[in-house]
């Protein structure tokens, strides 16, 4: 049974700011509101028209708590599918805990976390994988996790994985009806038509499959090292890769970003620095990291950044090189952008040189910001987002990943069975482990477990 | 002349959380909305109703930023008289910034700290000390200072002090008047009506000026120092006080108050405990604290509690009378509550004993929590709440309290030039100088530099 009680909790982050929104959903929050609101207008709320805002003051007996504004939205058209009204009041802690309290009193309980969206997904709002979309969209905090959000929100993902279980479904009954009449030994299931729907879903899972790997990198970013001898201004690199990325984030007053210093967001994806508190206090250190220290760094990295010193007077750079090849003989796979600052200390000569000896290194002026383009383009390459571009479906959720597997491994037993000439019975069985699995991401199979552990995730409010 | 491009900026706490909200307000608020958002219903936002909220995308250009609901508000039905929308969008710090970024390219600009209240003062929503009150309100941490800002956004104090001002002007325009027929010596203004006005002005300004002393302890509460030996129990005192607030407070998810540990709440009243710290960390003190830090902390005090030792076997409190004689002679006037904490392990010879050498102590037992309450009631009982209880109109703002001093330094000069039949040409001048200050308090008289300070203190989006 769906529940219809009120619930009620702070929408809006905690801590004083203009505004704080307290929202209440379920089948008597209008009456709720009503019980505690003073119209500036004498106005009845629970007569209103959903989709209205109304201003007067919240009333605790003859007390006034605040002077707000509340919306009205009736079910099944709001977010929850449930009658819900959001106060907007005056962004004080105090007055939001006055205001909470009055409603716990008059009925409402506390949210549990995501329990509004938990609501949505039961009155039919979202599916499942929607409904997880709300939080990744909540938690994205660059373009292309965002955008991956936003798609899987309007339910790209998830119909085409529905579409899929409504034809595996059809061949599934199929089948099974064929149990009824084994002894007949008749086929309703087409094994041709079924074999080319088979190899269809494996092709699409297995699509989606790899799609996990550019999709965990967009949510989580690329862990990038920059290694290299102490002093050579890996701090100086850093700082003019962000430059450009803090005079937009400081435009806008109020939101502040203090981990943009380690994190870069470049086309979308987002780049974060391994151990960069040690790369800016570089100058502190007074011994040599040595190449175990560079190793252990370049272990957690998927792209390493060599920054190596200048060279110097018409010296030679077989050190550098050295250690290049060090690297390169360790981590064979490891994308390795090599890179020398102060090119505008350069002479020509002396560039050409540096070129001669290391052909693919990147010569760059942190002071003049020339080549930094240059090597964003180089970061960028070396992440296969041709599925972003593409506007693909992209998987970022673990148990979507989870599902998806286990769903193939069904799909993959289902497509041996049909080769093999698997009984019907033995074949059902398959099937249905598949069906369950696909079920599972679109919500259309659930249990409260799965449910408890989706939203627990959710932010209290949502 | 009134501003009327539009201003935008997030109304709502920084950081994540479910929602977030970014107000628009100026001429071209609803159009600029309009331009950015694709309703669901393929609704025009241009041709809505006031007060009333719609479902849709937000979309730069073909690229969808976010669902979104936007209510619109059409001046001067709006906060701040003009036209208003506001977007609640998901509470992603980078969507958050993207919708701002997109609007800003629209032709927004960021509003400045106050200046959606400063525009609802400019077109007159509100007066001035209206709009003080809003900042009030915001940062009230308790019932006190929350009731008495909500008093004052209500008007109560200003529409008291307009009133006076417009008797105040009356009698001024008969007295400038009687300059124009000064050669024919006329009385057009009845001094004794007038020696009564000005008496009645003075008595208000009084009021309000001596509320000031309560209006200053409800909005910054009223320091206390815990004074006594090391190890005497001053956390476990400390944590009996606040232990009942933190039920309430841990009980609405989402309000985290680390600060609350140093201040508690009595009756509407918050007191602060000084170097709470120093109190909490005593068991690592080694030695003990002389009498002078126990003056420094004192001096920085309102009240101050003095916690005994335990008595000795049958022994006197020889020690703990000295101690208190010398606090007594050196701050005669400060409030001293003398408690013992442990009551519970006294016999009833020894409460007789203790009770016997020091009259006015408190016995409390922190453990069976008795004793606590009549702690509470004492330092109640050291604050002056009677204007508070009464409903009487308490100053907490020192620009007003600035303004309402200078008012009655004017008004006794008016007093005394009527006592000493002044000349009209010079009360004059007297009142025109009262009438000033008047003006200030409501805004009836302002300049760009009490504006500007006025609204620098408000959060952006307010």
């Amino acid at each position: 049974m769906i529940p219809n009680d009120s619930i009620v909790a702070l929408a809006t982050p905690s801590g004083a700011g203009a505004i704080a929104i307290i929202r209440i959903s379920g089948q008597d929050a209008i009456q709720i509101g009503h019980s505690i609101f003073r119209s500036i207008k004498n106005k009845d709320l629970t007569t209103q028209k959903t989709h209205t805002l109304h201003l007067g003051h919240i009333m605790d007996g003859e007390k006034t708590l605040d002077q707000v504004l509340v919306s009205i939205f009736k079910g099944p058209n709001s977010y929850t599918g449930e009658n819900t009204i959001e106060i907007s009041c005056h962004g004080s802690t105090y007055i939001q805990q006055q205001i909470i309290q009055l409603l716990l009193r008059k009925g409402c309980r506390m949210a549990d976390a995501g329990e509004f969206t938990l609501r949505a997904f039961l009155n039919g709002k979202l599916d499942l994988s929607q409904a997880e979309a709300v939080a990744d969209l909540i938690s994205s905090d660059n373009e292309a996790s965002h955008q991956i959000a936003m798609q899987q929100m309007r339910g790209g993902f998830s119909n085409e994985i529905a579409k899929l279980r409504e034809e595996l479904l059809n061949f599934a009954s199929l089948i099974e009806l064929e149990l009824d009449f084994a002894e007949e030994d008749v086929e309703f299931a087409d094994r041709t038509q079924f074999h080319e729907l088979v190899n269809r879903i494996e092709f699409v899972l297995k699509r989606l499959i790899d799609s996990f790997a550019v999709g965990n990198v967009i949510k989580n970013g690329i862990p990038v090292a920059i290694v290299g001898e102490p002093n050579v201004g890996k701090s100086t690199l850093l700082n003019a890769l962000l430059n450009e990325e803090r005079a937009i984030v400081s435009e806008i007053a109020g939101t502040t970003r203090d981990t943009i210093e380690d994190e870069l967001v470049i086309g979308g994806i987002g780049f974060r620095f391994i151990d960069t508190a040690g790369i800016r206090e570089t100058k502190d250190y007074v011994e040599s990291i040595g190449i175990q220290k560079t190793f252990e760094k370049i272990e957690q990295a998927q792209v390493v950044i060599y920054l190596s010193p200048l060279t110097p007077k018409g010296g030679t750079l077989d050190n550098v090189k050295l250690e290049l090849e060090k690297i390169k003989n360790q981590y064979p796979l490891k994308p390795l952008v090599v890179i020398m600052n102060k090119k505008d200390l350069l002479s020509e000569n002396e560039i050409q040189n540096i070129q001669n000896q290391i052909p693919n290194i990147l010569l760059i002026s942190a002071k003049n910001k020339e080549g930094i383009e240059n090597l964003k383009n180089q970061l960028l390459s070396f992440v296969n987002t041709g599925a972003l571009r593409n506007n693909e479906t992209i998987i970022t959720n673990t148990r979507h990943y989870d599902s998806l597997l286990k769903a193939l491994e069904e799909i993959q037993k289902v497509k041996f069975g049909l080769e093999t000439n698997l009984s019907s019975d033995l074949m059902a069985l398959d099937i249905r482990e598949a069906l369950y699995q696909f079920g599972l991401i679109t919500g259309q199979v659930t249990n409260d477990e799965l449910l408890g552990n989706i939203f627990a995730n959710f932010c209290i409010g949502k």
